[in-house]
């Protein structure tokens, strides 16, 4: 997927100094989002330095995508994750990452990104520098590349220094049929590794212990993994990244959607000592807290094995395992099988309990 | 393009009232953004029930597209115009045709549209259920579905109202090559009506005499003409639309990517009364004001007349006209030819004018 100029620039790690000199402009101003000259500069100097193509590049209202004949997928998502720096990522890999996952759960692969920032006057250019190395970083390693955008700037108090909006094409990978509807009495449900570490990593990062809690973000693309998964497995049922609302709202929806009952058991639920800890600590069950690179894979059990397999050959699966069943039983609803023995519903989380996770 | 549901819902203009009643939310929570069921009541009450589609209702994390073989165009905008209802439109039509005629400008029929709401905490659901209608309204019109979606929420004070981004994907009209490398010496410029129109209709509302000036934005989707245009004369060079940043901003973009020179003639530009007036009382030049219905239409002089024709036979091309042309003189520049015989160079606008225009 990518031409020449990505490959080259190479230097990606590196924290280069803001091409805009301070003496010029430290913060954003409203002239930024004008589609003046000071639109240009920041364009040319900080997107088109770093996330450069020959698509964006031709600067046009759009951009023209190459040729296709294919079935597509497509997927938007806002982020206005509060901090946009925190343990494991930013608010730019988060939002490369979130679109491509949302592509994937469609069972396609990742092609095109298009980028849009709504940043608020007085937002430090350094930031946005270093969220725009991040955005590089990760569309590089999802292999997508970003092909059109748009900057807006809003007056200091009517925005949160920087939203970003990421919507996303790709191409249905032949075969697969993914859906809600699709699951099946008998089949399994398997997670790609613990749960709660994203929501967890900002709740700490917001409460200033997150130091002490070493507990990162998972964000993460899940594309190559799955691309592998498709090309030697494609009987899946459904897929979901089960993000805001965590586990609970994803398997509630799914079960909703398809009327079927699903169990979950809470002895194989992966959660790390730390995200216990914190939550029980802040009064939250991680099974409501937001995932950024896990996916939910449900497919008949028999193939369960083999996909594990491949899931756990890449370091994004590297601890996937069977956490739960499509049951016969309870159409519609969650269940949890406890570590007692009994048995309980698990709801839709219905309030608010994280803002802004995402 | 329309599914039966989008046509048998007819009832187009009729101000219904909001689905979700005063007595559950009058205003926006936090936890309408959380992913649980808040959001979900959201999404079907008020979001499914007036934009649904086969393909918006599968709720999936992304919209599965049928099969396509074209080239395609994509293209993505933020919307955060201030006020977001203004005299001939609101924030609702404008994102829906400002990424219609975004696709129109890449010489593409329109066809899928995501919607991304970023919502302030308190806003009125009254106001988003006017929104939300004017944007099925304004979907219906350029014949497009909106096929995706995603809702954030954010604190009191972290935004403003509502904030909305559509990004659209479109198929490429075979046989079109637009792009502002193409103009020749010897092209003319056709705009389809009255410039200004838009950024004075904001600045009318928000200095609170838009009654008395009467001023309307220009809002509309482009795509029926233009699709005309494009099947009858398939030779046309650039396409723009000139938005934020006006005439002068579209047109320099071209003249410097081109390297070609422009030349505007002062007495062919389409100004109202009203417009002309408001822009002497605020100091505006009618040049650098924003646009949101009008396009640029640079093709060769022979095909002019032809073009013209067809422009004018639809609504909004009905003042279509010829303000300016290519010309082998001063690369890179554009000039104006004034009513007085001399000549002047238009640069680009470099400050901020008018902020939170679109």
């Amino acid at each position: 997927m990518h031409d020449n100029k990505t490959i080259m620039t190479g230097d990606l790690n590196s924290n280069l100094q803001c091409p805009i000199p301070k003496s010029d402009y430290e913060h954003v101003l409203l002239a930024h989002g004008g589609g003046g000259k000071l639109t240009q500069q920041l364009i040319e100097k900080m997107i088109y330095s770093r996330l450069g193509n020959e698509i964006l590049e031709k600067g046009h209202d759009g951009a023209f995508l190459p040729h296709i004949s294919s079935e597509l997928a497509m997927s938007t998502d806002s982020f206005v994750v509060d901090p946009i720096f925190f343990p494991g990522g930013d608010i730019g890999d988060l939002a490369i990452n979130g679109t491509v996952n949302d592509l994937v759960c469609c069972g396609a692969e990742p092609l095109y990104i298009s980028l849009a920032f709504i940043l608020e006057e007085g937002f430090l250019l350094d930031e946005l520098w270093k969220i725009i190395q991040s955005i590089e970083k990760s569309a590089h390693e999802a292999c997508v590349k970003i092909v059109t955008g748009d900057t807006k700037v809003v007056e200091k108090g009517k925005g949160d220094k920087i939203y970003i909006n990421t919507t996303g094409i790709g191409r249905v990978v032949p075969g697969l049929r993914i859906s809600p509807d699709n699951c099946q009495e008998g089949d399994v449900v398997i997670i790609n590794g613990t749960i709660g570490d994203h929501g967890i990593a900002i709740m700490s990062e917001r409460a200033g212990f997150s130091f002490e809690s070493g507990i990162k973000s998972d964000t993460a693309p899940l594309n190559r993994m799955m691309q592998d998964v498709f090309a030697r497995q494609p009987n899946i049922h459904v897929l979901r990244d089960p993000t805001r609302g965590g586990l609970s709202s994803a398997l509630n929806e799914i079960s909703q959607s398809s009327g079927k009952g699903i169990t979950l058991f809470e002895s194989q639920l992966p959660v790390t000592e730390g995200v216990r800890g914190a939550c029980e600590i802040m009064g939250f069950d991680p099974l409501y807290i937001a995932n950024e690179g896990k996916i939910l894979v449900i497919l008949p059990e028999r193939h369960a094995g083999e996909v594990l397999g491949i899931m756990r050959s890449h370091e994004t699966g590297r601890e996937s395992r069977i956490i739960g069943k499509i049951s016969g039983r309870h159409g519609g609803l969650l269940h949890l099988e406890t570590n007692i023995g009994s048995t309980r519903i698990i709801d839709m989380i219905s309030g608010e309990m994280l803002p802004r996770i995402c």
